[in-house]
C-alpha cells in the first residue's frame, strides 16, 4: 500500500482527489492537511464523504508528511514550491497539481505568477505529469508537476498534429470553456451563482497563465515556433471543459481522424470519438478520461480539433492519480475506472 | 457470476444499471434490450459507455433473456407485467424498476394506472424492494418490486416516526422536489432546458401516482389510518429528490434525532446527519446513500424530516442493485460504493 | 417628477431598482450610494446599466439625500434605522427595503437580529408596505417599511384563508423556496455556482427572520393565535420564489378557489390562476406578479396554496415601486407593467 | 398605430415578439396565429403572458392578416415563402423571421435548406434586416429577411474589421456558443434539461445552415474572398449567444478598439465595451443590445472580437422590431428600451 497524504485539501481538486484515493486499492491515505479547517472532520467539511473518509484535517507542519510515500500538493500556487523540497529531501514523491513546478523558466514563472520562485533548481527536475507524452520520464520521476486543466486537453488536442507536422505551428488557435470548479473553492463575486450561472463571458483574453505551459509543451513537439492565441471562458457548469482547436493545415489531403485514432489508439485515457460525434463535456463527468474528434470543414485547410475534459479529474486529481500509477509501475487506470455519471 | 440482462435499457434508469452493473464485481451484464436501438451499440447512444460497455441493444424477443440468472426491467408501466410472467415461470429472477408490481390491490392499481393489471396474481407475490423495511422477505424473492423514487426517500422519512407510534398518522405532509431526470428519458416539452431550467413549480397537485405506493408502505406500520398530504415539484437539477415531510407530533419530549440514530444506526445506505445540519441532494449525487435530517421548529409539535436521495441511484439502479445483492447473500453494498461526486 | 435616491445600491436590490426607477415615466432618479464603490459609474459594475444610468455612486454623507422627495434604502439589516431617521425628520419619504421596520415589536426585533433597535419609536410610525394588506395605511404613510421576499408570497398565499376563518391558525406550514438571488449580492461559500448549482436543500429549519414578520402579518388578520412552521429552501436558480402552503381547513365544503378569485380578483399585482393550474417562478420572472393557485388534494381537509413572485421584484425592489405609486397617487402600476422573461 | 399580426406565435421567437409588441405604443397586435393551439387562449399557453395579451390562436387561413399592415413570420423554415407572397401582392409588409428570404441565390437556399425555394423572385426583392448593415434600404422595404441570431452577432463583429481592410478575409473563424433557446420551443431529446444541463458540446462542425449567410454578408463588405469557419455550440444557457471571432490582421499598428469605437459610436443598439472588458451574455439579458470588445492577445497579429447578444431579441424579435422602427421612420429603439434583466 502506498501511504499517501494530500497538502491543501479543502479545495476541489483536494476533495477530488480523496474521492478517488479512497476507493484506489494500492492507497492508504494517512493524512490530510489545512491551515483553516485544521481539527474538523473531514466529512464535516465535505458531507459527500462521510463515511467515506475518517480522517480530520490537519496542520501541514504536525502532520507527518515526511512519513508518507507520496505527497500530494492541492495548494494554491506558491506553497508547494516553499514546502516540497524538505520532502523531496526526505525522499517522499511528490505530486503537485499547482503551476509551482509546470514551467522551465524561473523567468517566465516569475513574470505570470508575480512572485520569485523559491527553489529554482526544482523546475529542471520536475517531470512534467502529461502521460500521453512524457509516460517514460515520469515512471522514474520524484517530483511531478502535473498539468494545469486547459493545458492538458489543449496539448492533447494539438499533439498529434504538430508532432506529424501537419499544421502551421503559428498557426494555432484555443478557444476553451471551463466549467466553474475550475476556479476553485473559494468565495468571489464573479463565480457566484447569480454573476455567473446562466451566463457566459471569456475572460482573461489578454493572457492567461497557462499559455506559457500550453506553448512549452507544444515547443517540444514542434518544428517550428509556436504561435498561440488562448482564449478561456467561463462555462455555467460545474465539471467540464471543451477545447474548441484551429490550426492551419498545411498537408492538403491528410485524414485527420487517422492520425488521432493512430496517436491515441493505445491510451487507456484518450478516447477519439467515430468521425463526425461531437464530444460533449457530459460525457466524461466524473471520469479520468478526455475525447476528442477531428473536423476538417468543408474540407478547408482548417482543422478543428474538439477535445473535452472533466476538468477535476483528467485536467486535476485523476491525472495525478494516473501520474502516481506510473511511478508506482501500477496499471495506469488503476483507481480510474469511474464511469462517467450520465446523466 | 450472476448472468443479468436489462429490458428497456436506454432510459435514465436503464443507462445508470448499466454504469452500476458494469463495475459490480459478481456481475455479467450479458444482454441489454430496447425495441428502437436494436443493433446499435450502446456506446454509440450513450458516449459516457463507451469503453465500457461493448454490447448492442437487442430486440427483445430474441436476447435471450431466459438464459439470465436475472433481468431488470427499466420499462415504462405496462411492460414488465407483460413479460416478466413468462421469465418468472422459467425461474428467472426479476427486479422490476416500473411500477407494475409495487400495488398490492389490483383495483387500486387500475385506478391510477389506467389500464386493467396483465397478471393480478403476481401482486402479491411480488415484494416490494425498500431493504430497510422488507430485507427478510426480499432475500427469499424472485419477483422484486424496487419503490419509486418519491416513495423511497418519503417512506424512510417517515417510517421511524410511525414505527414508534410518534406522530398522529392523519397528519402527514410530504413536499417532495424531484429532479428533472425522474420524468425519463423522452423528449416532452415541459421538460426542456428552456422550460425547466430557472424555474420551479409544483405539479400534479390533485394526486401523484405515487402516492398510494407511499400510503400502502406507511400503513403497513402505523397503527391509525394514513392521511397523507404529497405535492410533487419539478425542481431545475438532474439529479436528486429532496422531501421535506411534516408531521404532528403526539409525544411531546421525544428526542426526534435519536429515534432516527436508533433505526437506522446500521443501515449501509441511510445516513442520519447530526442535529441540525441540513442534507443537500450534492452530497449524494451518484451514490446510493440517503441522508436524513430530522428537526422539531421551535420545539412545536410538528416533526420535519429532511431527506435526499438521487433518484436514479437510491431511488431506482442502486436500489434495485442492493435488493440483487440481497437476493444472492452478497454484502449489501457490494458495487455501490460509489463516492457522491461533489462538486 | 417625484426625485428619488437609492442608498445602498450595489446589491441585487440596489440594482433591480435602478432597473425599475430608470424607466419609471415619473421619477427621476437623482443619486445612488455605496461606500465600497463610490465614485465609479453605476455602468462600470452593472453592464446591463450602461447606456441607461449615467450616475456614478456617491458617498451616502455626501450624495444629497436629504434633497431627494423620497429614498429607498437598500441595505443591509441595521443601516436603515441608523440613517433614515434624519431624512424623515427633514420631511424626505423613505421606503426601506431592508428588514429595519418590519417589526411592530422592539424586543422581538433584538431577538432575531441580534442588535438593539437604534430608534425604535419608529417602529410603530412605519407602515408595513403589503398593498394587497395595508393600501389605505400606505397611502399616507412617510415611512415604509417594505416586505420580505418570503413574507410577500405567504402572506399572499394565506390571508384569503385566514380572513375567511376557513383554516385552523395553528395548522399552517410553509414550505418555501428561494432562488439564489434572495441571499444578495456578496461572495459567500455557499451561493458559489459549484456549491448551489445543481443541488437543494433547507436552511435555518430551526428558525429563519422571516417568521416573525409573516407571523405578525397573519395574526392581524386571524381569529386565533396563529402557529406557523416555515422552512426554507435554497433553490438553484437565480430569481423566484415559490411558496407551498399548507393549511387544516375548518369549512368541508368551501370553494377554495373561489375564495382567491373574489379575494384577489382586483388586485393589479396578484393573478389567480384557472383551477388546477400549477403557477410556475418563470411565468412572473422579471415583473410585478405575484401568482397563486388553490388546491384542496383527494377533497381532504387540507389546503394547499401554491404561490410565485419573483423575489426581488413581487418580493422586493417592485412592491418598493408600488408602495411608491401608491403614496404618490399614481396609477398603482406605474413603471410595473414589465411583462415576464420567459423563457 | 401600427396594426400587427404574427404568424406561428407559438415558438420563442413569437412569444418574445408578444412580449414587445404588447407593449410597443405604436402598435396594436390583431391577430396571432398557430394551427395547433388554435382557439386557445394566448395566455393559457404562456402564463407569462396572462393579463397582458386577450388574443386567441387563429388558424392562418382565417386569421385576417391581410387585414394586417405588417405581418411577422416567425415560422419554421419553409412556410413564409408559401404564404408570404399572397400578402405581400395586397400591400401587407412582411418580417420573416425565419430563413426564407435571407439568401440571394436560390440554389445555396436549396443546397442548404434541403428544398427548392417557393418563390425564388422574392429573393432579390427581399432586404437583409441588418439595420446597422442596410438601414437606407430597410427604410423602403416590404418585405424584410430578419437576420438569423448567430449572423447578426457574427457580422457585427467581423464589419469595422472587414470594411476597414484591416484583416485577411480569408483568415475568419467564429466560434460562437448559443443558448438552447436558440433551438426552438419543440420537443427534441438533445435540448431536455437532463441532456443539455450541465453540458457543453458543438454541433454542425462540419456546416451549419448560418454559414452561406454569413458570408454572403461580410462578402458584401470584403475586398477580398471571404473564408470563414464556424463551429456552433450549445451553452446550457436560456438566452444569451456569444460569439469569438479571431482574424488575421494584416495592418501591424491598428487601434482596433477605437475602429469599433467609431463604427458603432451611433449606433442605438450595439455597444462597444471599454478597452480590456469582456461582455458577458447575461448583460444583455431581456435587451435589443449587442455588446462587443475587441483584443489583440499578446500584441499579436490576431484580432479577437466578442460579441454577446440576446439570440431572442438583438437575435430575433428585438431586431425585428426593430427594422419595424425604421420602415415606420419610427424612433428606432421604440418599444425596445427594455433594460437587461439582471441577475
Amino acid at each position: 500500500m502506498i501511504r499517501a497524504g494530500i497538502v491543501g485539501a479543502t479545495g476541489y481538486t483536494g476533495v477530488e482527489l480523496m474521492r478517488l484515493l479512497s476507493q484506489h486499492p494500492e492507497v492508504e491515505l494517512v493524512t490530510v492537511t489545512s491551515r483553516v479547517e485544521q481539527g474538523k472532520p473531514v466529512s464535516s467539511v465535505f458531507p459527500s464523504l462521510r463515511g467515506v473518509i475518517d480522517l480530520c484535517f490537519s496542520e501541514p507542519d504536525t502532520a507527518g508528511l515526511s512519513g508518507c510515500d507520496l505527497v500530494f500538493f492541492a495548494t494554491p500556487n506558491g506553497t508547494a514550491m516553499r514546502q516540497a523540497p524538505e520532502l523531496l529531501e526526505r525522499g517522499v514523491k511528490v505530486i503537485d497539481l499547482s503551476a509551482d513546478f509546470r514551467l522551465k523558466d524561473k523567468d517566465e514563472w516569475k513574470q505570470w505568477y508575480g512572485q520569485r520562485h523559491a527553489c529554482p533548481d526544482y523546475l529542471s527536475r520536475a517531470v512534467y505529469g502529461l502521460p500521453e507524452m512524457n509516460r517514460a520520464e515520469i515512471r522514474g520521476a520524484q517530483l511531478i508537476a502535473n498539468p494545469g486543466c486547459y493545458p492538458t486537453a489543449i496539448q492533447l488536442g494539438f499533439l498529434p498534429l504538430l508532432e506529424n507536422d501537419l499544421v502551421a505551428p503559428d498557426s494555432l488557435i484555443a478557444d476553451a470553456k471551463s466549467g466553474i470548479s475550475g476556479a476553485g473553492r473559494k468565495a468571489t463575486l464573479a463565480t457566484q451563482f447569480c454573476e455567473s450561472g446562466e451566463s457566459f463571458s471569456a475572460y482573461s483574453a489578454n493572457g492567461h497563465r497557462h499559455l506559457p505551459e500550453i506553448k512549452q509543451g507544444l515547443s517540444a513537439v514542434s518544428r517550428g515556433k509556436i504561435d498561440l492565441v488562448f482564449i478561456p471562458h467561463l462555462l455555467p457548469i460545474i465539471r467540464g471543459i471543451h477545447a474548441t482547436l484551429y490550426a492551419r493545415l498545411t498537408e492538403p489531403d491528410v485524414d485527420i481522424h487517422g492520425i488521432f485514432e493512430s496517436r491515441y489508439g493505445d491510451e487507456p485515457c484518450v478516447d477519439v470519438l467515430p468521425p463526425g460525434e461531437h464530444p460533449g463535456t457530459a460525457s466524461v463527468r466524473g471520469s479520468n478520461m478526455c475525447r476528442i474528434s477531428a473536423f476538417r470543414p468543408q474540407n478547408g485547410n482548417t482543422a478543428v480539433i474538439l477535445a473535452v475534459e472533466d476538468n477535476l479529474v483528467k485536467g486535476a486529481a485523476g491525472q495525478a492519480v494516473q501520474n502516481m500509477n506510473i511511478i508506482y509501475r501500477l496499471d495506469e487506470t488503476t483507481g480510474l475506472t469511474h464511469v462517467a455519471l450520465s446523466p
